[in-house]
Parts: structure tokens; sequence; C-alpha cells
């Protein structure tokens, strides 16, 4: 079994997104740059959405640009249709994440088409990024592949139908996702099952929303079938726009902290990403930043898998 | 395998011990019968320990004699020594919980006895309490069992050692406690297997605290290894005076609607639980009670496997 765990830290797009009050490019790229001392090498950065919808995001193909000088760095951006994936590409980006509601009803109200229509316009995204001079990694999201707060459940078949879809479709990787925080253990192990099923180790990464207090018992059951790579956020952040009632992502620092406790090296070094905190903290509204770990400090006991780094 | 779970609310008592302003007994009652109503009939509701050190918890002969009188609900009081364990007697306890600190250093700052000693001690209060007319359960706790804020690193020796030796004091069942927080799932899973190994079945509960957001993935663990109950406090209150750092226990809220979701009946009625809240907020501190589920609402899709119960 795989001793070793990717973590994404998704901060600068699922975080900021919905923070009413900009962010300088400036100070996105800081908080990057100290994301990345601390050891993060996935950080998705930004996404290339309507900056009517998103204002947050209308510097993202700036963050993109500066944040490729970054040494190591795999610079996600995400893009919701081609004239982002479009944006994405000419910005540089190495890894593009394409989300797909696996709820139509949450596909409809989110990007004004149902889940069969939208499989067929990322197909076009796809065909399009693989028709490019430089190679891409495509990662396809099933959003609300725990459930949907419009629709309430939505049907495990309905969840795998959409996977396969981007699997055929020509996604690289698939990535589940607890969009409105709904999910708990048992739904995360039978639903990671029947994907795994369905397209087998395509499917790599979970992306956890801490809503009900379950991310980390979530991520844990996760990783007890095998995914090796998490999104989380630092302090907790995000949430999404189309929604309600969904709250933020898993704590990057708490997250690293069960990784590297129960032996998975995450090559993250603890106290230097509760000191990237700094780096964004004064951009955010009081109290923005939660987590269990940077309000009551690394226990001296903590062995990290990943060794002592500094 | 076991499909249901007894969640043991420690609010009462874990909860307020360290609220600093009073809370009044009629208070603490009518919390405690909102509680019963919502289902949960387990509830420790006092502890008879110095009024001193624990001014909060010097109404607690009231209290248990007033809890007794809740029709199906048993009745734990916590005590640390044998003149406390003689005051939860006579007051009528049904269930005396006792700690003893599997870290020497944690044992000597918390009751001024080293393990060893403590344990002898202990042996004497089960002698009395076996003497008395009335049968009492007596729930032996090993509380520091996953870290010492004191120590550090408790050996997993010394955590056995000492379940073994409550085992052998006559404890009717033996709960495991992460004192301060510092557990992660890995660890739960090697304490536990560790400890059934010693004592089999009398090990029954772990006692979880949420330091570092990892309480709910500990509880998980744990269930996966076959503990089939849980200490827990509303709105995760609680902490122990003497763990410096020591942040709440596990929230019952969100601990239910975890077991529900999976499959495991509490007999707890999610809605009656969250309305529960109101008999206890006006007397605690602001934003003292957090929580997934109290703050996000019940999904639309919670599916309780104790059905619905009103």
């Amino acid at each position: 079994m795989l001793r070793s765990v990717t973590v994404t830290e998704v901060g600068p797009r699922d975080g900021l997104q919905l923070i009413a009050k900009p962010v300088s490019t400036e100070a996105k790229i800081a908080w990057i740059k100290a994301l990345h001392a601390a050891g993060l090498r996935d950080i998705e950065v930004g996404s290339f959405v309507s900056p009517r919808l998103v204002p947050q995001m209308a510097d993202s193909a700036a963050v993109v640009a500066q944040a490729l000088r970054i040494e190591g760095l795999k610079v996600y951006a995400l893009a919701a249709n081609l004239k982002g994936a479009m944006a994405a590409y000419e910005a540089g980006a190495h890894i593009i994440v394409i989300p797909l509601s696996a709820s139509d009803r949450h596909s409809r109200a989110n990007v004004n088409k149902g889940t069969l229509e939208h499989i067929a316009a990322i197909g076009d995204i796809i065909e399009w990024l693989r028709a490019q001079p430089r190679p891409v990694r495509i990662d396809c999201v099933t959003a609300s592949a725990f459930g949907c707060s419009v629709a309430g459940t939505v049907p495990l078949g309905d969840v795998v139908a959409a996977a396969k879809a981007l699997a055929l479709a020509g996604a690289d990787r698939i990535t589940l996702a607890d969009t409105v925080g709904h999910a708990h253990p048992a739904l995360v192990r039978d639903t990671v099952r029947a994907v795994q099923d369905a397209v087998g180790p395509l499917l790599q990464k979970l992306h956890l929303h801490d809503t009900m207090g379950l991310g980390l018992a979530n991520a844990l059951m996760g990783l007890q079938e095998g995914i090796r790579e998490f999104d989380a956020c630092m302090g907790g952040l995000g949430g999404c726009p189309f929604a309600p009632g969904a709250s933020g992502n898993i704590v990057t620092e708490d997250l690293v902290f069960m990784l590297e406790s129960m032996g998975f090296a995450t090559h993250v070094d603890l106290p230097a990403l509760l000191a990237a905190r700094a780096a964004i903290a004064p951009h955010l509204p009081a109290q923005a930043l939660r987590g269990g770990v940077p309000v009551a400090g690394i226990p001296s006991t903590y062995q990290p898998a990943s060794g002592c780094m500094h």
C-alpha cells in the first residue's frame, strides 16, 4: 500500500472565490509562495470563469503566469467551459480542472446545462486541449457526488455514470467532490468502490467539505479505500456559491497532521504550513481561518512520516 | 457486527466543568431533560470532586437526585477518590465513572498520586462500592491513553498496563480517553487492539476530544475496531482543567449524524437534539457551542438508522 499522499491546496481558488473583498494578485502570489515553501507542490491557483459571477478570480491569468515561475510547482486552474479552458491553456496552467455535476439539477443551476449536455461540452473541451501543442493534464471532477443542495440525494448510478462518461471523454484523472458536504463515511466507501469498479485507477482524488464536521472522517475512509490524493484548503476556507449551506473545505493543516501522524508522507512541513497562514490572514475577514492544529498548536509528540525537512 | 451504538452525553459534566459562570441546578436539569427528550439515555450529569477546584460541579448531589427522577435515564457521575465515590453512591448515581491517568506525570498533576499508587486507591474505592447494598456499575477510564500534555507520548505498554490493572481491580467496563486530544486514527487502532488483547470486551468506550479536528475520524476508526460506545458533548463543549491546550469533546450532534447516516442506530432524534441546545445556550458564553450539523442544518437527505421517532 502506497505510504505517500498528495495534498492539493485549493485555497487560492476554492478558498477565495467566495471572499467578497478583492485579494490582490500580489497577495495571492505571496500566499502561494508560502504554501510552496511549506512543501506543497500541487496548488490550484485560480479559475477561468465569468469575472461577473466570481470577481475574485478575475486575475487568474496573472496568478497562473506568476505561479509558473515557482520552481517545481504544479499549477492547477479550474475551467467551467471551453472559453475558460482556452484561457487556462493560454495562461500556461499545467493541470486543467474541469467540473461536471452528477446532479442534473445542480448542473443546470451551475452551468445552465444538464449533466448529459455538459458531458458533451466537456468532450469538446478535452478534444480542443488535446489538439494544442503543449500537453496538459486534464483532471475532471464529478461534483455533487455525495448529495446535492438542490436535488438532495444523487443516486449512486448517476455518480458512476458521470465518472464513466468523463473517463470515456478522455479525462486523465477523476476526482469525486462532496460539493455540499453531506457525505458520510459509509457513503464515501460505497461511492469510491463503485466508481473504482467503473473507471479503475483513473479515480485518484477526493475533494471534501467539512460542512457537517465529518470531513476528516470521510478522508480517512477514502484513504482506507486506496485514495492517495486529497484537495484541502488552508484554514478550511471555501464553499460553493451555487450550493447554499455548504461551508468550507477540509482543513489542510489538520489533514496533513492526520496523514503524517498515520505514517503517510505528504512532504508538507507542518510548522512552515502554519506560518503560511500569516501570508493570507490579513487579507481575509476576521475568523475566516479555522482549524484544530493551528489553534491548539502542534503537539510535542508529533512525528511526521515525511521526517523533519528543515 | 452490532449495528447500534450508545452515545453518552457528558456535557453536563465534562462540558460545564470549565465554564466559569455558575450554571444553576435548575438549568442543568432542564438541559438534561431536553437531552433525554431527544433520546439520550446515558448522561454524565456531574462529578464529585473538590468544589474548590471545580466549583461548577458543587451541586452534583442535587443534580443526580433530580436526574434520577427522569424515567429510563442512566445517571453517570464521576468521582476521583473514595470520598467522591461515597458521595456519588449516596447521591444515587447508577454508574460511577472513575478516571485513572495512564501517564504517571499527568496523574501526579491531576490527583497528586502516581499511576500505580492511584490504582491501589481505585481498588479501595471499588471494594467499598461493592460492599454497599445497592449495586452500581463502575466504569473506569484510562485517561491520557493517547498522549499527555505534561509527559508527551504515553507508551502503549503503559496504557495497556493501566487498563489491565483496572480490570484486575474489578472495573465493570473500561473507557480509553484522549484527554488532550492528540490521538490520530492509527494510534486509536493500535491502542484499541492492544487493550482489547489485554482486557477483552471490558473495553467498551472511547472518550475523544476534537483538539486537532480529528475527533470524528478517531471515532470512525474506533467504530471499525468494534467500539460501540462513545462519550460526546453537545456543541463540542469540554476540556480538562489539568491538560492545557485541550479543547472540546467530539460534538454529539455531528457524531449522531455520522453514526445514524452510516446505519448505526443511536436512538437519538437529531432534530430534537438540535432543539436541546436552546436549553443550555443562554447559560453559556457566546460561541461556546460549535458543530457542523447545528450550523449547516440537517440535510434533507438524512436517513437515520433509528428511523423517525417523532
